[in-house]
């Protein structure tokens, strides 16, 4: 593959390389993995407002994404659409029809989405989703809207990615239990409370004040102009609120670049990554399946009463023989001298 | 140090045995490691109740830890009070002075407690409050309180060690906030508002209901006979509501027992810190200085915008050259064959 054509066309916004490049990011083949180093190398530097959306099923994430995605083009931005989805086997309203749930949004051409791959473990998520998301900013896309169905660790690993989290709620009443993890609360930035039209609409801003009063409940947070997230009732299907919920996330924006929030969480974002690249290097070696099966049979004995870290001590010299935990090995690093 | 003569006076109750035990479980130092990991192979297996406890300063955790603990000693049980505190600077309300804030119980025949140390890093603290924890039931007490101030990651350690977690809170307007993480009211099995004595007991009352309405949004458990934590109102001061307190962690305790919750919780803790023990062992050449350096330096380059995975692979390759990440090394194990 010709890795200097293929960043050529991508940063002129040319979307069918952009695809290719995403497909090149999420291959596991090692010589696909350095052409993709190469290309993430080769990317000319651009921003775009990097927007995580999460929700349980049923909220209506792929309405919301195609009305407010419909809005911001309309606007004249261009869009890229992408999911994280660490499950291998998805059901109904599978993110794999995300152009068919999204259709009008797809046909649109400021638009880009791409459907989560169908096979994936959630670290590989983590990097090809970071790499797919510097794909679209060096296409050009002002908006890239990253959306989590909310499976394990998503959430987490699309906070760390984005600059605004939008946690997508569903009217209910004040008994009934959404299935909102506690600490996606912790993590959002704007909730919006779909469906808020139709019968539905009292219903909307009854949980609307539920959730406010929750808030309430909670702790300061710095990056918040009003030391909290804020709240919204919003309708996908009827459009309403769509266009306030864009200017709060505008607004928010605007108070974390001047407050330097803005780039202090870029900058802290980069080094995240950079230690959890480190860190999963060093655990790779746990993926291999002679040690897996070690640590299976080492856990079921630990689980019967042998000590964690007796065990974990055994386990460890057969992985390095030699290098005792908590021993310091005289490393030599290249320039360095002492 | 003689472990056997340690061990033997430590399973027979002897309180010193049990201070100097913790305290070489404490120790850095690679000789009082090794003892260390001779005792608790060497220790008899014993099973208490462990309780962990959380809440923001100023909620009254020690005077609830006193009357609380006053009570089940009342009732003939042996109690032991561990603190876990991985911050290294304590100001006014130290955990250092434990035993003059619980004056009454450390005074107790029937009671035990331990300061946290002083300087402690979380890793290290883990480790140690399980090793702790493990000591304190070897001795034959009968309920381990384990209290957290809520720094840091120190909730999710206690989480991972207890078998009832507690959340104490104060009472509240509910326009106030209580400075409770998110995350945290996901860990909690038993939420209690205390200070409900005086003129606080109406407002503690409000509180309660507030965080019941809180509670009823998020997502049920399946460890929890009601879906959710219970919510209890005390008063350590009066002593009002601390039999049912009680009452309502051992009917948790019963059910999930009945359950297989129990057993099964226990078993899937050793595991979680077994897996700890090989992941921190792994992790550990991140706290050389000379890594700590390099990853320093790094860490700034890729804040400017170099690119992560790269910058982790270079590293990667200077701690541990020719085992690029995600290569798979033919690894001979002992007793592995195919």
């Amino acid at each position: 593959m010709d890795i200097a054509q293929l960043s050529e066309a991508l940063s002129q916004g040319d979307r069918r390389a952009l695809a290719r490049a995403i497909t090149l990011v999420e291959s596991q083949r090692p010589d696909h993995r350095a052409e993709a180093l190469e290309l993430m190398s080769a990317l000319p530097r651009r921003q775009a407002l990097r927007i995580g959306l999460t929700g349980t099923p049923g909220v209506g994430k792929s309405s919301f994404i195609e009305a407010f995605g419909l809005m911001l083009t309309g606007e004249g931005l261009k869009v890229a659409v992408l999911a994280v989805d660490p499950s291998s086997a998805r059901t109904g309203g599978s993110i794999l029809g995300d152009k068919t749930r999204m259709e009008r949004l797809s046909r649109d051409p400021r638009a880009f989405i791409r459907p989560s791959p169908s096979r994936s473990e959630l670290g590989g998520v983590a990097r090809r989703t970071r790499e797919a998301v510097a794909l679209c900013e060096a296409a050009g896309f002002d908006v890239v809207l990253i959306e989590t169905v909310g499976v394990g660790q998503s959430e987490t690993v699309v906070a760390a990615l984005c600059d605004v989290f939008v946690l997508l709620l569903a009217p209910a009443g004040g008994d009934e239990l959404q299935g909102v993890k506690r600490g996606i609360m912790e993590m959002a930035d704007v909730i919006l409370v779909n469906k808020a039209d139709g019968a539905l609409r009292a219903q909307a801003e009854r949980t609307l004040a539920d959730y406010k009063g929750a808030l309430r409940l909670m702790r300061h947070r710095p990056q918040d102009p009003e030391g909290g997230p804020l709240a919204l009732a919003v309708s996908a299907a009827e459009g309403r609120g769509l266009a306030e919920a864009w200017e709060a996330i505008r607004g928010l924006v605007d108070w974390r670049r001047t407050q330097g929030h803005w780039a202090r969480t870029r900058a802290d974002q980069a080094r995240h990554w950079f230690e959890e690249e480190l860190r999963q290097g060093l655990l790779a070696v746990l993926t291999e399946p002679r040690i897996r099966a070690r640590m299976e049979a080492l856990g079921a004995e630990v689980a019967q009463g042998r000590g964690a870290e007796e065990a974990a001590r055994a386990l460890l010299q057969e992985i390095a023989p030699g290098s005792p935990r908590g021993a310091r090995s005289p490393l030599d690093l290249p320039g360095d001298s002492t």
